[in-house]
């Protein structure tokens, strides 16, 4: 673990402990630095860390303080906790940055993946070479669902290795997540039915909704925290809810994980009233700490989770190749991807199969966490020098994104606009959800590299922020 | 040309230019084979064919006389011209028997793909392998709708050289055809919306149907002379119909190609009342013709028509691509695929690229053609030979389909069930239609290698049939 990491953390355990109490100054820089040996910048960007995370407080000339309890686990401000929504109508908009992200002149702050330099590219070469050296005529016909066994068995070790007994008959080999949560959708409701999302929510789940002619409620994620429990439970309790769609680990655009208590709160209460969970954990092996946080899946006492996940965001983009463990709904997925896509492509899952029996995954994850923790910690250090102070950073312990806040009055939209035509793209918080909450809200990604082109273009969004901020 | 397929296209050529009427004997098998210089076997095979087509009559003890034109072109027999479906629901007999195809020990008469090992799998290994060496990070962001500008190129030449001007840009890649029609509906239509569909039809044509939420009116098609135009005119008068799905060249699974004149007839009519085609035409590659039949896109005015094409039969089905020509709707599709698959692969569409780009695909197809030719005779001798002659073999000059018609009271789907437990599949008719008109109607695949076990397949299908028809 990077050496901030470690003194965050210890820091944070201390905090809970009650070793450090809620108001208590904590050692100053020099003096932390004097304590533990590492070196000044470490100490202020575990600092800074804490502080982002709402550990702790600083009082400018005074140092650094516990922060109360109620301002770390603060309650969504100003904010419903819950919106009926009835049928979701997604803004165009979504498809034009989609398109935009796809341009190498713009710089990617509003792209959803990964950047691509990071996938393993010479071992993946190397798998796919074997694939096309060894594969025979009988495989290509082996591509109805679930799809290739080898890689549905892989898939289960890996499940195993976290202590999750899935059956390689209950794995579906799908076009990459976004085809495993359509189809889980589509399984587990009929058009007209109630499913909880929440807000914000990764637009694909808006998007499923409204091509499916669902109605949805959403339940307001605290960036820190997640779903409001209690709100969830309200909306169950009024409407009947068939479906639940959830991020649990490193959501999207929130950044957030869910404690493993909270996880299993939620698959209770959900079973409680017989909800389908419908977990997009797509995002699960980019965590930071030093255990990989369990899926709601995990808890299931019964088999109505299903549990969509790819290779896209930590392996590989363009190979399409997601899965979901799809539980009793296993032979319906199979049914639907019959009648829509029939499957992925042989050579695609051979080579993922052939990639994974070289037990380079494990290694190269354990690379690319790093590299993405020290890229957000770039990213992150570059927004926090340049921005506003007026503007909120929301870090979170995963992933690939900040959840920016903006001064209420600033729409994110008009700003998102303006960068785009300077090539330079952001995510506006109203491509996350229905309502008009996040409109001041963006999300930028941090995979790539942070270099001038990248601080420049931090430069510019700070530029463009303070024009917003004078106008109104 | 194989030479028995010179010989009945030629006296094809002469009953049409009236050289030989109506009633005229012609010469016999061993004149003929004396006037031509061929074998007695191609002349046997030339009019086989020609009998099977229903150009000619064999008159046991006489010879060969020219069928009358009504037998030729007569109408549907005892079946309503038009039947209002409603909202369509597909049996799950369908996804078990789809299933079974998959399984190596079964027979595959049932199967809907061509023979795997009919795939140039040497070449096709090749371009992968130097993919796999070519590929870069940036291009695996390429990955966005609408796919690899190199592929559609190549695509959009393939058109040129048909004299149709596609542009790349009207063309989006996607995961096979099933992919492209199943976005082209979603795309023309809302849920509730009416559509032309044909009947019988490709059950995909029903799923896709019911999955939409649509309402569906089937036009009986002929097996010889395809969709009926007088109903399709009075179901376009009789219902606000949204779009229209057919298949123009060797339908599935009839087995039947429009004529020019008749495609250009069914555009004018949809184009009249509005209507939005969407073309499925996956086999157009595999003709047995000196020249490839136009699809009905190349007759459009407008830009209403969608052409969905793939890979899958004519070269290989594993690698799940195919693509649609959409027309003014491309940009819609490529919204709908962003949001349920994203994309294809990137591997497999710079694969295709690539194989394309060695011009080697020309002289594939032609050997394909030739091969599936030959084995769609030798299946249907072999049928002919041992089922009972009150079956009805309806030959078609393309693709690797035999359409067959069992006494009325003899239910396909039973002999269905029987053969799958003796591990033979066949496709019952029940399968291509909402109603209960072809439950007579098996389908057959033609494209393997027709050898023992192929043969006693067919004794064994023979001796249900009999022993079904004695039943009754």
């Amino acid at each position: 673990m990077v050496k901030y990491k470690e003194l965050s953390e210890k820091l944070m355990q201390q905090i809970n402990a009650d070793i450090w109490r809620v108001g208590d100054k904590l050692p100053s820089l020099r003096e932390q630095t004097a304590r533990t040996g590492v070196s000044l910048m470490t100490v202020m960007h575990a600092y800074e860390v804490l502080e982002e995370q709402g550990w702790i407080l600083s009082r400018p000339q005074s140092g650094y303080y516990v922060a109360p309890r109620t301002a770390f686990l603060r309650a969504p401000r100003q904010q419903p906790r819950m919106t009926l929504i009835g049928t979701v109508d997604v803004n165009a908009s979504i498809f034009a940055l989609l398109r935009a992200t796809g341009d190498p002149a713009v710089v990617p702050f509003g792209s959803a993946f990964p950047d691509p330099s990071l996938a393993p590219l010479r071992q993946l070469s190397r798998s796919l070479t074997a694939v096309a050296r060894e594969i025979t005529s009988d495989q290509l016909l082996e591509h109805l669902p679930p799809g290739n066994f080898a890689l549905r068995s892989a898939i289960a070790k890996r499940y195993a290795m976290q202590g999750i007994h899935i059956p390689p008959e209950e794995i579906v080999i799908t076009a990459g997540a976004l085809e495993s949560l359509n189809l889980s959708l589509q399984a587990a409701t009929q058009p007209g039915d109630w499913v909880v999302i929440e807000n914000p929510c990764f637009y694909g789940a808006l998007q499923a909704i409204e091509k499916l002619k669902l109605r949805a409620i959403a339940i307001t994620s605290d960036p820190r925290l997640g779903i409001d429990l209690a709100a969830l439970e309200e909306a169950l309790a009024s409407k009947p809810v068939k479906a639940c769609w959830l991020m649990t680990n490193s959501h999207n655009p929130l950044g957030c994980t869910l404690a493993d208590e909270k996880k299993q709160q939620v698959v209770a209460l959900l079973e409680k009233y017989g909800v389908t969970l419908i977990e997009d954990d797509v995002y699960s092996e980019l965590y930071f700490g030093s255990v990989k946080p369990k899926p709601a899946l995990a808890y299931r006492r019964e088999s109505g989770v299903m549990h969509c996940c790819s290779f896209s965001k930590s392996l590989v983009a363009g190979f399409r190749i997601g899965w979901v463990a799809a539980g009793r709904y296993a032979e319906e997925i199979e049914k639907l991807q019959l009648m829509s896509t029939i499957s992925t492509s042989v050579p695609m899952q051979l080579t993922l199969a052939k990639y994974l029996s070289t037990q380079r995954y494990d290694s190269h994850l354990k690379q690319l966490r790093r590299t993405l923790e020290q890229r957000k910690i770039a990213a992150w250090r570059c927004l926090k020098r340049y921005l506003p102070s007026s503007v909120r950073i929301n870090y979170s312990d995963s992933g690939y994104f900040l959840w920016i806040e903006l001064p209420k009055q600033i729409d994110a939209g008009e700003l998102s606009q303006i960068m785009l035509d300077n090539k330079v793209s952001i995510a506006p918080g109203k491509m996350f959800s229905t309502g008009n909450n996040y409109n001041h809200y963006f999300r930028i990604n941090t995979s790539y590299e942070w270099r001038k082109r990248e601080e420049e273009a931090v430069i510019m969004l700070a530029a463009v922020i303070d024009m917003l901020m004078g106008r109104v």
